[in-house]
């Protein structure tokens, strides 16, 4: 998984984009100039097209040579300018938008071809699983799906289903942001009562990073350390390292072949945004990603069973690979894997802003004491409120931009406190310092338990998860013979 | 392995290939004006270029539209044309030539960048080993190499290194062709006594061809059982199925994806030809025909040495594969392997014709009866001999371009002898059908004898060549500490 919106890579901003512009025009020109090879100057052309398309989706307006983002275009009128920089952009790799709420989601959903969550679905659940829905779902951070309805249809026949989310382990560091999608996922293991797959796609990170083969599967154990911490059923679970499950199974590399078969360059380069001077380990990566959607992956969980329905939370900007992947199931005859998508989780800094493993500040590490979670929100989380104590009084704080209350709907269980901090705030009744201690005391025991959880992870517990075994579940009548 | 020159995809005739361009030439003309993405043009211009220099390299002449091949361009001075045909066409999927005696092979060499296998390094193989050299060497049916001298080095100081050759398993039927590398190799295996990995690249098959896995798998074994009956010793020799293997070693992925970050898409389009649409898994296989070039994509063998230097003996169709490998080595830490490439195989009907598995006709196979073997051998065997027996005694026959004596000098021992055949044909005192003879004579105990040692082999043989093992050998002071 390209863990880009919770991870470290993050979204250029307009300025590091001109800058790349200008560069890129550069090496086109000293190619040109240069008489390099054809192919070399197409690509190089391209990936310039590329840029500046991202440009134009994050600013609303063309890239200009003689303009640099900030300063409004000579004769341009801004009013317009504002208007078409609503145009956010996601990918796996970038994601954009230059307002401080954030993405639009809405229009996102109208883009992606995805469904919203709406009440229906969220009730739904509820009946399907006769407990109150998950936080994540009541508040519209899980927002949009696809085929959610086909996977309670199974539900309510007792027809199996199993889960498969992931994480691109790049680093040791691992922040709040990058638990949501497995916080989620544990619950919907918990009230669905479903196996689980978990890929750490160390094998993507040594591709697309300056990391050796050792350092990726080093991080991908380590984080799986995380992943755990969050109350995983090891009974239920199988968490793989790319690197190591791709050589340990006779089912996974059949299916990336089946898949690699069906997609073609023109596809991945239209999905993705790939490049001739992409390495061939870039461009076939897709294919690994796709490959646990479908059940014969694992036939030590599933035996030859290709017809378990997978179902896949993650955040909205690995989309891309699962919009490939159930473009490619019906040709291979498989069953398309359902999707449920989370929004970003903002940086401290706001949330238009990138989050960065090599700036601790710009979020709440997992590894951060409680005086480092205090001093991080006091000091650097973007704050809706007035400049003054007085003015604040006045017209009151705005949640929509404020950081601390983000962070308080990802976090805060309860909603009537969170419906009553989000009044006060916005009438002016509660202020910055007061909605930051909430948030700080929400987060101080969060992380200190997460912490806690994680030293009780042994070597041989991840060990245990780790390999490629049967997995006991009891979905009903729900039983694969293997 | 893309088993072209003695395989059944063989080389498109230059009518072929006149045909295809002017399809392609249309499908360009439709993209056009049906404003089609600028992608999907582009590709299609590149393949149709890419098209017409194939047609170059057959012809010696431009693509004219209205001129198809055997017509001389109105205008063209046919024996400059006629100079310029000298440019034949090899990369793994095509091999082209207009010349009856076949490929120019010390041109490819000077294209290839290899070296001629010369008397001089034929003599000191011959001084390592302590034996005659294999009649493929006397021959120079194996021509070219790239630091077979590193090698002999290597042995002569007692440093280990292994061979590796491969095959595509695209039918069931194996022609005598086919048998040529693994002859060979069998050969160099006694007397160098070295491990040897045997890779069946079904994956490969599976992505080229229109087949199943399974379809695909099951040509990997079968083809496997004629592969043991070329006599290799089961203790020294690792077969594996790219399909199987990928899944079963902890080492091959490693190497795979190390080699797929290491190379571009840039550069296998400019090694193989590939385009934009070409699926992903063509794109990326190349790296999985390099990965067994590096000791340690076998740590049941090598432990995970990295440096035991890996010789490969295959067709020169193959270089291309393995000048990318030794391209990557060095980025990636690794020993380049050594080469000794061979010539092709000819069809029955001539050097410059193609073999086909839909043509039972165009070689002999390796189920053929002797009758059949008989049949097609006095029926299809090009001759170089003269229309009439008056003339061919008066002038002679033409060895050069007569496939029976092609096919001698692949299959019988006796250099004497064969020296012989050549002056009595040569000077017209020797007869077509006296030619013809003496190869049916050759043949027809050759394929008994392969038809009685294949009928032995048992899956359980199979099974056992085919499992992930240590292998043992006794190369003096050779010795793995694993």
């Amino acid at each position: 998984m390209a863990d880009v919106p919770n991870g470290e890579q993050g979204c250029a901003s307009p300025l590091e984009l001109f800058n790349r512009i200008a560069a890129q025009g550069e090496l086109v020109r000293s190619l040109k100039a240069g008489k390099a090879p054809q192919d070399e100057i197409d690509s190089a052309v391209q990936m310039l097209l590329s840029l500046k398309m991202s440009y134009k989706a994050a600013m609303g307006e063309d890239y200009k040579a003689d303009c640099p983002p900030g300063n409004p275009a000579p004769g341009n009128d801004s009013g317009l300018g504002a208007t078409e920089a609503e145009e956010d952009f996601v990918d796996p790799w970038t994601v954009q938008t230059s307002s401080a709420k954030g993405i639009d989601y809405d229009k996102l959903i109208v883009r992606f071809g995805s469904s919203k969550i709406d009440k229906e679905l969220v009730n739904r659940i509820e009946r399907a699983i006769g407990q109150k829905p998950h936080r994540f779902l009541r508040r519209g951070i899980f927002f949009s799906h696809r085929d959610m309805n086909q996977i309670l249809d199974a539900y309510e026949n007792k027809k199996p289903f199993y889960l498969y989310t992931g994480r691109g382990p790049s680093s040791e560091a691992m922040h709040v942001g990058h638990l949501i999608p497995f916080i989620f996922t544990k619950w919907l293991q918990d009230v669905f009562n479903v196996p689980l797959v978990i890929q750490m796609t160390d094998d993507e990170k040594y591709l697309w990073k300056d990391l050796t083969l050792d350092q990726a599967y080093g991080y991908a154990v380590e984080n799986a350390k995380d992943i755990i911490a969050c109350g995983f059923d090891i009974n239920k679970t199988f968490i793989f390292s790319d690197l190591d499950y791709m050589g340990a199974s006779p089912g996974f590399y059949k299916n990336v072949v089946k898949i690699q078969k069906h997609v073609t360059f023109n596809q991945v380069k239209g999905i993705f945004g790939f490049t001739d001077s992409d390495s061939i380990g870039k461009i076939s990566f897709p294919a690994i990603q796709a490959a646990p959607s479908f059940s014969n992956s694992f036939p030590q969980i599933f035996g030859d069973k290709t017809d378990v329905q997978c179902l896949i939370p993650c955040a909205i900007d690995q989309d891309p690979y699962f919009r490939m992947t159930r473009d490619v199931a019906p040709r291979i005859g498989y069953p398309k894997p359902a999707l449920l998508h989370s929004t970003f989780f903002p940086a401290l800094q706001g949330a238009q802003t990138k989050m960065s493993a090599s700036d601790p500040n710009s979020s709440i590490f997992l590894t951060d004491t409680a005086k480092q979670i205090k001093t991080k929100v006091n000091k650097h989380a973007f704050s809706g409120g007035r400049d003054t104590v007085e003015e604040h009084r006045e017209f009151g704080g705005n949640c929509d931009v404020d950081v601390s209350f983000m962070y308080l709907t990802f976090f805060l269980e309860d909603d009537d406190r969170l419906e009553q901090i989000r009044k006060d705030y916005t009438s002016g009744a509660m202020l910055t310092g007061e909605l930051k201690k909430i948030l700080i005391e929400v987060l101080q025991p969060l992380i200190a338990e997460h912490q806690a959880r994680r030293k009780e992870v042994t070597d041989e517990i991840v060990k245990e998860f780790m390999t490629p075994r049967k997995l006991s579940y009891d979905f009903q009548s729900f039983c694969f013979d293997t």
